[in-house]
């Protein structure tokens, strides 16, 4: 049976980062602490390395939520930036909304804490807007797997696609002649056992 | 893909707690005691704070199965209360139906043990009836993760949102504003790492 | 949105044991052995008591696969037992094929070693030839999880109900009020946290 | 209700293997080691056995994702083989494209590292193309469970079957008699449990 | 270094079966139920089957600890019996004790409910006692594997040695010719794969 | 052999509670929020039961470690408090060492965050102390399981016997009718499963 | 402290392969079948490499424990083969004991199946004759994880050293130089990870 | 009963960093890889932060093993490195042997891949002559868990002390008032939560 391959575009995808805030990672609980982190910057440097287009938002950052990370907003210095007051599904923020529309994107790829909420409630919006809709999974986290399940489920039955930032970046990319350096470094930062291949192989074919 | 986010409104749900007992809640290992007893504990505030109306069943409660878990009762003195007679799923019970309609309500939120029998029974006919069936996956409980599995697979093909007790209060609630020191009590008392993140804030803000 | 509850029907089903035999019993590691004898042992005994016709098959049983388990050939003395001289699918067998359609049922309910062949292939013939096809999870076992996960998404894509032997037997028996003795002491001999139950209750009511 | 079982076919499928590069499997973290190498060995033996048409590739086999593994190169010494010069979907290779369709076949077996790349992109695009698919789940690794878990979800919403490559060898060969000794052997060199099953069954009825 | 192999010996052992009551048993999650059961009742019919004296005890049970699981009274209908009024080291009461000094042996083959409590405190009494202590563990049982862990640790530290019934079973019988048929019942009774390879081999060998 | 059983006595416990902070609590990961948050309050709820000598401490509460869950501070109103000034190891701590001599007592119950320092340290200087030392080991957390096995070792070759708070309780009371009332409503209000019993047992007993 | 590293030394060392038979490979679950043969290999290729004397033993052959797998007589065709009449413990055979005491080592290297029997029963008795022994754990196996971990802790605290196939080929070898190429293809052909590294570094050193 | 406690003392304590090689690395499958990379890089930081004389070896780094990971050559850039030219035990290798007692230390911390030979090897050497031992577990990787767990048994039964980075940071350290930025930079940098916790922290308390 034949069916349309809904395909990442780097001409025509935008990044929403979702609550990365210092107080929710303490209830991320499906996934370990120190990979989270790498995933969660691995994504943000796919965004700027693509340039897509990438729009930040907090929940009640000035509350027990705490702030942005930091290294999100030193990546994204002139991302447009909405702490949303109350909203809890950031797609009922009219600036937020705003900022989606005004990449003039089709494609939107998201990712956040947590997963059921932040990450879900905007995704099944954007479906119902009628986006394309890529949710990063290894980005975004939870209380814990059995909430990651249901919230996968919910998400998918909806028609969002569930991928990770590696595939993401794979399907945006393409080709790896569009420029091997720049996907080499991304990889390279973001994956040990790639660093580590890479580092072999240049040790024996540089002569060292 | 446009498609409609069938999104929960506390002005149209109602909820079903089925056969929460002490008897029945021996047979659950798909989940922690300590976590499952909070998590239905959590769905009970839940209902209570956003005032839906709430449907207790049991089945057989004067036999092995045992008594409602005391705290329910307690939660919803006047909660209509069917203690069926024989009906396995609750569903084919004439009371329970009635209470249901009663209630004038078009999603269901379903919570019970054990998942894949007086779950998901009530929730497929729901759904053959018309109305929208959400599960709070972690205020139900069964036999081991393979049932589980199974259960929560039969549930999604019919057509059941699978949604966790927090997921669906945030879908609920909607914006923080509404009420932020409700909201805040409910998650304190049933987010052991949120409560620990509001203590933490109101000691440092408030001058200690 | 409203769909049909398809429900097992004690009056329309039939059971299809496939190839629980002594050798290929070796290779089954998804599942403890201890646990799956007696879900095995647990649906072969929901066939008796709600008496549903029961059809017996085996793969090469003169080989290295080995005989069918013999409590299966003492609990259906008299059921169509087919020992297939080749085909792999079971639906591909003209006697299998015809002990099916003499049990005049619509709803199979099917479980077999392995999961993903001799369960798997039959359901999707089923299937394919307008069958409501149940397949008991609990009492089909394989190599390991990563297999039987593909075989349940195989199986549900194309329709398939996935359940287990007790959520099987509650559907099938709608009312306790048809036969309390008769479905406890199914339970009681299968499900040791519920004979529990049932021993703490008689010893403080019967005076002891 | 019916629908159609599209069944692997000996005479209307061909395997691609992708990327089963000696770099890209220290990646492989979602299966084991030992029985990853086992599973793909067999997946090979499998096309070869079935005299399926089998196409190789690889991605940048001269930097630090290595060369294919020796073993696939010696079992299809006249596959046909495609070192991409630089695209990540097998698929957008012409090439590669050519070397499908001159198979001539309409269902595709495949298998490769990682899963949702250089799975799961051909796969998507040979669904659109109007191919049946088959991915053989235990012959393509990744990551981590949860990497592999997004991939599958992705390929199963697009219409993919996913199957191991045991259910796929029963599948293509549909009855035992068509060549008893040919599928034993091939179980015996990738089962161990079947190997021993077979060397009891043996040595018992051998007289030794 | 030389050090004496501390060997259990049907002369000159007894077997403690302490607190498997059956309300207790709702408290074991560290292992399956239906595995538990089946190895509480290895580990009874191993006593039997070696005649060895065996104790019975219960804590409380005409509270909700429950009566003891029929089946040990049943198997050992005239065993020493001490339903203890309130003492929890077993070893604590008289009659307990005394009924293990009458048995004149000098090891002690110690299982029960929890495995922390029961289990552990009157194996601590035994050892200092000066007796050889043997705990089968996987006739014990406790809440989580966590308290297990620590339960073994202070066992094992004090000199204790852990066995399963297994284990013991072949400790005790040294020589398969000392009684074939006996130990193949026992294990054929409660291995459903060691009841396989016997249904395989006397299946080939009895001509069938 | 004959080795002496250091039981707990609750005429000789004190109970050393030490960094259960708020901040430091998000550290902890190798035991569910949930259950850690219980079974930290059950064993203060045991300390006060036994009325056993209890000291708290922590460490930088004014800085991001954040202050003592308020739970503690509210069951020990009157207990001796040391917020300690930069003593890692609470043993290094003067006020601290004072106040676990004026206890007068041998044998220390020590629990904690995180286990591999707040824990092991103080248990490592108290055995070098001469003291008796039981680390309760559920309600002792830290980063994941592969730091507590490491520190769980650690302790244990030094001599430390690592304990459950339920152990710990079974030990301290000795003997049921010490107080029914008393330990049973400990238990109740700490393990949702024997609340249950209790329940159910109750409901049967009282006639309803 | 200082304590004498009792360590491997091919000069003084034999090894013992205790029942992996057939059948029984057929009880083994705590290791996953493809690892586990590869695993028991490894050692066999081990002891041919360094030329330990080895010693093949059996229990009850003829019967359901099935035959010695055959790969191991094949690399062992003229080692002394104790087909045990009837005792469990291999040390219990007399024909087994002299074997061992002509091997004239001090060091016995010990691995068969099950872990608790076949390979404790003959470590207990030879660390009580005096010998240096070292059971390998990963070519060892047994019913499930809770059964290998009563295993392993009763084997350690008699003063049995637990080491892996690779660790032991390791301390054997001492110095890489002392054959590289050997020592080399041993790890190629049983440790897929290693044979890639292999692969991709002469693939780019030999200029290909 | 009375045991020196021996604790790690930064005057008297140095590091051994062994093998950590990009091909190695590869091998290492019983940690996360980007936790392992994250706690090797911790030990190093660790290790200069305390001044800790350390020392870098290698086995056959010219080969398949590949060269030390750069970031720790960058860290130590004047580190003793002894690239051992066949020793699989770096105690066998006299170079390193003399750069050990160079060092005038007599606490070796010692970490290294694979866990159970580059790591055990040595640190059973240096207990035979005289040191203390601490193995830092979560920064030694090997092939699996059940190998991590044989090694671990083999070590501590030789008397090394088995811990964490963290926990060595902290046993160092002794008292914050030392430097509290130092060690917060430490942990900032390795621990994401740690740093989450400061983040919020400094974000509330400055002002912002």
């Amino acid at each position: 049976m034949s069916k349309p391959y809904v395909r990442l575009n780097k001409e025509d995808a935008a990044v929403l980062l979702v609550d990365h805030q210092t107080g929710l990672l303490s209830l991320v609980r499906d996934i370990d602490p120190d990979k989270f982190k790498n995933n969660v910057l691995a994504l943000a440097d796919l965004a700027k390395y693509f340039q897509l287009p990438t729009i930040l938002t907090t929940s009640f950052e000035t509350g027990p939520n705490g702030p942005l990370v930091p290294e999100l907003k030193e990546i994204f210095p002139d991302a447009p930036y909405i702490a949303r007051p109350g909203q809890i599904n950031a797609w009922d923020n009219e600036d937020f909304l705003k900022a989606v529309k005004a990449t003039g994107k089709k494609q939107l790829i998201i990712a956040g804490v947590v997963t059921e909420v932040c990450v879900a409630f905007p995704a099944l919006s954007a479906i119902e807007a009628g986006y394309d809709v890529f949710v990063i999974t290894d980005a975004s986290g939870t209380f814990n797997e059995m909430t990651r399940d249901s919230a996968w489920r919910r998400m998918e039955a909806a028609g969002v696609q569930l991928m990770t930032w590696f595939g993401a970046a794979c399907e945006l990319h393409r080709d790896w002649r569009n420029d091997i350096e720049g996907l080499g470094a991304l990889f390279s930062n973001h994956i040990p056992d790639y660093r580590n291949l890479i580092t072999s192989y240049t040790t024996l074919t540089s002569g060292k």
